[in-house]
C-alpha cells in the first residue's frame, strides 16, 4: 500500500515508480506503524539487509512476507498453474520465501493466491484446483513445520473466481491438508467482498483455530476496493473490532489499502484514526445490555446502544 | 408498516391481521408521526368518514393514498397489464383513489407499479412496456390536472424487474408523458437497492423538477429490506440526510419499513431517533470545509469531517 | 411447488389456496414426476394414510419430509431460537417429523432453517447461533441414526442472513455435530445466490461425501427467485448436470420452483424438458476434448465445445 | 483489446508491450474484423499516416478515436476534474483527438470518462460532476457539430463511481447538453454490469435517437471482466441480438474485451463465431410465435422458444 498503483486504465500509474526501501520508508514517516507485510521478491538488487535496515531506521518489524505469486509469469496459477513445472517453481518461490522471512522475523509467509482459480465456466476441473491447492500448500508448509503460513482468500479478482474464496471454503481445504501451521489471513474488506458478515467470518476462524492475520480496510461490497477502514461499513466495522475482542485478539491488526488517488501516509493515518476512535467506543458500548439484547435477538435494543454512541445523546 | 406482514414462507403471517383503522392507531401511538401513506381500497365496510375520524383523533394527516395495484388480479401488471380489460381496471382504480384522496386532502396519489415489469429473459415486449407505462400514467395523471402524482420506482420485487427500476429511467418516461403533476417517490431503500447513491439520485429528481415524496429505511443493498434507518448504510443516510437539505426539502419524510419480527411502533420510534439524531449531527457539520474538501474531491479529508462526527469528541 | 403463493405484496396471494392432497395430484398431473418433498405438518384433518394414498393413485413416492420450521412461531428462528421453550418446541416438531418420514418411506428429513440467522448488524451472538444450531442437529439426527437428514442452506430470505449460508458453511458445522447420518440439500438456485459456482459447489460436498439431495431452479443471483430450469444461467446449469454426472449422482433431481405468475404443472414440465434436453447435449458432449482443454486451462477451447452444442454448426 | 494487459496484481503485466502499429496487425489477423477504435494519442512517434497506413493494409478502417482521458493525469477526473486547468487540458485532448478522428475517417469521437466520478461517501458535489459533464461534453461537442461523439457510460471501474453511470442517466446528462451530435456507446457487459436488461437498455437509447455506437463482451455481473461474447449470459446476449434487429441497427458492432490469459486474436474469433451463431440462431426463431407470446406475457411459451433453439433438435 506504500507502492506505486497501477490498474488496466491508466498504464502509466497512478504515481511514479516507488521501490520496495522507499516504501519502507513512507510506512515509517505514518509513525503509528508497528509492523509490515513486504512482498518477495524484493527490487533487483535489493538485500535482504538492506530491507532489514530500512525496517530498522522506521522501528519497523516484518510482519509477513508475500511471494508474489500473481505476477506474468503465474498468471494461470501458481500452486495450481496447469503445467507442473510452474508448479514446481511456485513451491520454489514459496520455499525461498520462508528463507527470507526467517532472515527477517516475521511471523508468517503469505499465500495470496490470486491467479488460482478460474474465470470461465468450463475452464476449470475442480478437482484437480482442489487437488493442486491441498497438496501445493501442504508441500510448503510441511517443509518448515516452525514456520506459520497464512492464506489471504478472496472472492475473486484477479481471477474471476478465486479458488480459496472465503473463509469456510479456505477452513475445509486447510483441514484436508492435515498440517498445523497454516491458517487464514483474514482481510475484513475480502469478507465484505464474500457477502460474510466479517464479525461472524472471523470468529469462524478462531473457533477453529486457524486464524493466523488479520487485515483491515472497506469497500462497496462487490469489488476489494480496499478504501479507508469505516469509509463505508462503518458499524459492520465496529462490529468486527468488537469480535476481535471477544476472540481475545491481541496481535497486530495490518492495513491493505489501495489509495489510487490519495496520498497513501495520509489514508493510512486516516484508517489508524479511525480504528482508534472505534475501539474507544467499544470501551463506552455496555456490553451487558447488548448481549442481554442479543440473547433475546432484539434487534432495535442492540442496535439503539450502538447508533446511540455513533450518534450521542441529544 | 402498521399492517399485517406475511411472506411465502411464513404464510401463517408475522402477527396477527390488522385493519386499517388500527393501523392508524398503532401509527397515532408513535407519537412523532404527522402523516400517513394508506393503502386503497379499504378493508371492505371502512368507509373514507371512518379513516378520516382515525386520521383526526390521532392527530395525522393523510399524505397520499396507494391504489393496491399489485394484488391477485394485477399479478401480470396493472398499467402493463397484456390484458387491455385489467389494464382498464387498473385506470379505473386509480381514478377512484384520486377521489379518495381528494376527499382525505392527500398531497399525492401513488403509483406503486410492483407488478408492472418482466422476470424472465424473451418474457416481456419491452416497447409496449413503455408505451403502456407511458400512456397509463397519462392517462390517470391528465384526468385530474390539479392532483399530485408520485412514482414509485423500485429495481424489482415483486417482479424480479420492473419498469419503473430507478430515478433515471423513471424521469426518462416522465418526459415522455409530457404532464406536470408527476414526479417520483424517492424511497432511500430503493434506491440503494438499484446501486444508486441516494445523495446523487435525488438531486437527479430534484434537479428535475420531480420529486414529489420522500420515504426512507435501508437494506443490505441487494433486496427491498426495509429495515431501520440507518441500520446499515449510516454514512450514507446521513449524506443522503445532507442533500434534502441542499434541495430544500422542507415536506414530510415517510418511514417505510416491514419490521417482520419486531414492534411496528417501536421500529418507527427508533428510526424517527435515529433521523432526528442524523439531523443534530448535520447542524455540527462544518460545511464550508465541506464543500472545500469537496472542491478538490479530498476523498479523506471529507471523510474526516463526518466520521469525527459520528467518532470524535475525544 | 404445487401450493398456493403468497408475497407480502398481494397477500390476497397468486391464486386460491391449494391443499396437500390437491397438491399432491397436481404433482401427479406433471407426469413426469417420481418423488415428492412434502411439508409437515399437513393441513389441519389430513391424515398421513390420506397422504399416502393420494401419492399412491399418482405414482408418486415421498421423497423428504419438510417441517414447517420456519412458519409465525419460529420467526425468530427453529433451532436458534432464543426462547429455550421454542428452541424444544423446533425440535419436538422435527421428531413427530422423523415419524411421518418413516411412515411415507422418505429417504430423508429436511431442515429448512430460513428463519435461523439475523437481519440486522449487532443483532446476533454468532457463537450462540453456530452452537445452537450444531446442537439442534445434532440431537434431532441422532435420535433417529437410521434416518437420514438434510440440511438446505441458503443465503438469505426470509431472514435477511441465514446461519446455515452456503455450502463450505454448512459442511464445517455438521463436521462440528459429529453425526453420520446429516448432509446437505443442495439447491442450485441457493448455489447461484450464494455466488458459488454450483459445478463446484457440489462436488465439494460430495468430496466430504454429505450430499444427501438435489433441488434445481434458476434467479437472477440476488435473490431466490425459483425460476424454470436454466431459464438465466443456461451454461452453468449444463456445467451443474455434468458435476452431477461426474460424481455418479444416481438419485431423483427435485425440481424446487415458485411460479407465482406461471401454471405450476407447465413450469414443471418444462424444466423437466430442458434438463431431457440438457441431458442429451451433455450425451454428446466430447469429455476428451473437454479434459484436455481444462488441463491447460484453456478457456477458450472448453467454451468452444460448449458453445458449439448449444448453438450448433453451420 | 489487441494490446498490452496489465492490472494492479501483475504490475509485470499479462504479456509484452504492443505498439499501437502491432495492435492493428493484430486486428487485422482476425480476418473477420471491419474497423478499429483506436486510443489517442498514439505511442511516442507514432504519425497518423503510419496508423493510416496499418489499417489500410490490415483492409479495416477506424471506427472510433478514443482519448486516454483516464491516464495518470485525469486520476481524480478528466472533464470533471475539480482543477480547471485540468479540466480544460482534457477538453483539449478530445478537440485534438477530433482533428484525428476526422483524418483518420472516423464515424465518432468516443468519451472514456473511467476517471469521472467518485470514490467515497461525502468526497463529490453531485451538482458540480452534473455540471462539468454536461458543459464539458456539450464544449467538445459543440465545436465540431459535423461529428458525432459518443459516451461510453458504465457503472464503476476505475472509480467505484462513475458519473455517467448507465443508459438513463446517460440519456438525461445528453438531454441537457442541449446538442445533437452527442449520443451513447453502448456496450452489453457495461449493460449487464449495470444490472441493466441490455435488449431493454438499448432500446431506450435507441427509442431516444441517442445509440451511436454498440460494443459487446460478457462478464459476471458485478465486474466489467470483458470477457468473450456469450459465455456467461448466452440468452440475454441472444435477445439482446434481437433488439438490435428490431431497431434496425445497421452499423458495425465492436469487440471489448479484456483477454488476459487468452490469446486476443482467437478471443475474437471465438466472439466473433459465437455472434455469427446466435444470429443464425435468430434467423429460425419463430417471431411470430413469440411476439404472441409476449403479448400475454407468457414467459414460459417464450422461453420455450428460445431453448428449443439452443436445446432443440430431437
Amino acid at each position: 500500500m506504500f507502492g506505486q498503483f497501477v490498474d488496466r486504465y491508466a498504464t502509466d500509474a497512478y504515481g511514479p515508480p516507488v521501490g520496495v526501501l522507499e516504501a519502507i520508508d513512507r510506512a515509517g514517516h505514518v509513525g503509528d506503524l508497528v509492523a509490515l507485510d513486504i512482498n518477495y521478491p524484493f527490487d533487483s538488487g535489493v538485500s535482504v539487509d538492506q530491507v532489514r535496515t530500512a525496517l530498522g531506521r522506521n522501528k519497523l518489524r516484518c510482519s509477513a512476507i508475500t511471494p508474489a505469486s500473481y505476477s506474468r509469469k503465474f498468471q494461470k496459477g501458481a500452486l495450481t498453474n496447469p503445467d507442473p513445472q510452474t508448479r514446481r517453481e511456485a513451491i520454489d518461490l514459496y520455499k525461498q520465501a520462508i528463507t527470507v522471512a526467517q532472515e527477517l522475523g516475521a511471523k508468517y509467509v503469505k499465500f495470496w493466491p490470486g491467479q488460482d482459480g478460474y474465470d470461465y465456466p468450463f475452464q476449470a476441473d475442480y478437482e484437480a484446483l482442489w487437488r493442486y491447492s491441498v497438496e501445493g500448500v501442504r508441500e510448503v508448509a510441511a517443509s518448515a513445520p516452525k514456520m506459520q503460513f497464512g492464506i489471504e482468500c478472496k472472492f475473486k479478482e484477479p481471477r474471476t473466481h478465486m479458488f480459496f474464496s472465503n473463509v469456510a471454503n479456505t477452513l475445509l481445504a486447510i483441514q484436508a491438508m492435515g498440517v498445523d501451521n497454516v491458517g487464514i489471513v483474514f482481510d475484513s474488506g475480502h469478507s465484505f467482498l464474500a457477502k460474510e458478515t466479517p464479525a461472524e467470518a472471523v470468529q469462524l476462524a478462531a473457533r477453529h483455530g486457524r486464524l493466523t492475520s488479520v487485515e483491515v480496510n472497506d469497500n462497496w461490497r462487490d469489488w476489494d476496493d480496499d478504501m479507508a477502514v469505516g469509509s463505508v461499513h462503518l458499524i459492520e466495522t465496529l462490529e468486527f473490532l468488537l469480535a476481535l475482542r471477544k476472540i481475545g485478539w491481541d496481535q497486530v491488526i495490518l492495513l491493505d489499502q489501495f489509495p489510487f488517488r490519495e496520498d497513501p501516509v495520509a489514508a493510512a493515518r486516516e484508517s489508524i484514526r479511525t480504528m482508534r476512535q472505534l475501539d474507544a467506543l467499544l470501551d463506552r458500548l455496555d456490553l451487558e445490555a447488548l448481549e442481554a439484547a442479543q440473547d433475546r435477538q432484539d434487534a432495535l435494543a442492540a442496535q439503539r446502544l450502538v447508533l446511540d454512541l455513533f450518534l450521542g445523546r441529544p
